[in-house]
């Protein structure tokens, strides 16, 4: 019992050192430590693949479709529930740039939503879309870059495309 | 309060959401599902981004030496402390292979810690090393990609270099 807890432990810990550690290496950046900004990527990287190793083992994921209704179901509790009661704490705190990002976040969360639903009603594609992601809120374009972000304002420059 | 804690808990929510939507990604190109793999892929870069945002907000990436530091005493911490048990418990419940994967990230984490000490002596590098990691244990390589891994075992062809 305890080594399934310990899996998901892991699991936790190593994606929370994965992104805190690309955090650490945009600050490596920016303030031109460019060898170090590698290493940070490196041992994210790394974390990653802990990460992945742990949940494997946890036999958390599944087929592609089961897969893909459990990341729907995620979303719909998230946007619904969480965000709302962190947008509704923030507003009470006075803490406005918080109550921002989790409206932004409750809107993209929202969205993916949608493109779970719409990868759902058509599992196998004809053809593979492209998409593009705002680097300041995390809105999820497809086909197209849109002029400005739908949720942050953004604008176009601020999108990378999916690989 | 209450605000503070809540970006945490999306940080951590949002890191996990990243990890696990690569995690379908990698299964749904298995299943030869290219576009769901992709939109995975989407929606996971989106999730990171809002993990990014929530640590932001948290105040808790500080200049670059501070930011080593940090990282370099929570891989001693994980190193010693936390895989160490893990370990223990996964061989006194005969879970083999939670017992080896621990075991490798324990021993990669150790790697990890000394290539920050390397990186805190010199902060300043003449050079941008190249970085090459073991997509099967994560084991980060600096310079070149050694025949096989010296962790895992894995032959060179499962090393990934960093950008």
């Amino acid at each position: 019992m305890s080594t399934e807890q310990n899996l998901y432990d892991a699991f936790t810990g190593e994606a929370k050192a994965a992104v805190r550690l690309t955090a650490y290496a945009r600050k490596a950046e920016e303030e031109e430590y460019e060898a170090i900004a590698k290493l940070f990527r490196a041992v994210s990287a790394s974390e990653s693949i802990h990460a992945y190793n742990n949940l494997r083992l946890l036999k958390e994921i599944k087929d592609t479709e089961t897969n893909l209704q459990e990341a729907l179901a995620s979303e719909q509790k998230i946007a619904a529930v969480a965000y709302g009661k962190f947008i509704a704490e923030a507003e009470a705190e006075g803490k406005e740039a918080a109550a921002t990002m989790f409206s932004y976040a409750r809107d993209v969360e929202d969205r993916h939503a949608k493109l779970y639903e719409m990868a759902l009603q058509h599992l196998v594609a004809d053809e593979v879309p492209d998409y593009f992601v705002c680097s300041v809120c995390g809105y999820v374009a497809d086909g197209a870059v849109p002029d400005k972000c739908p949720i942050c304002g953004a604008p176009e420059d601020k999108f990378f495309a999916v690989e």
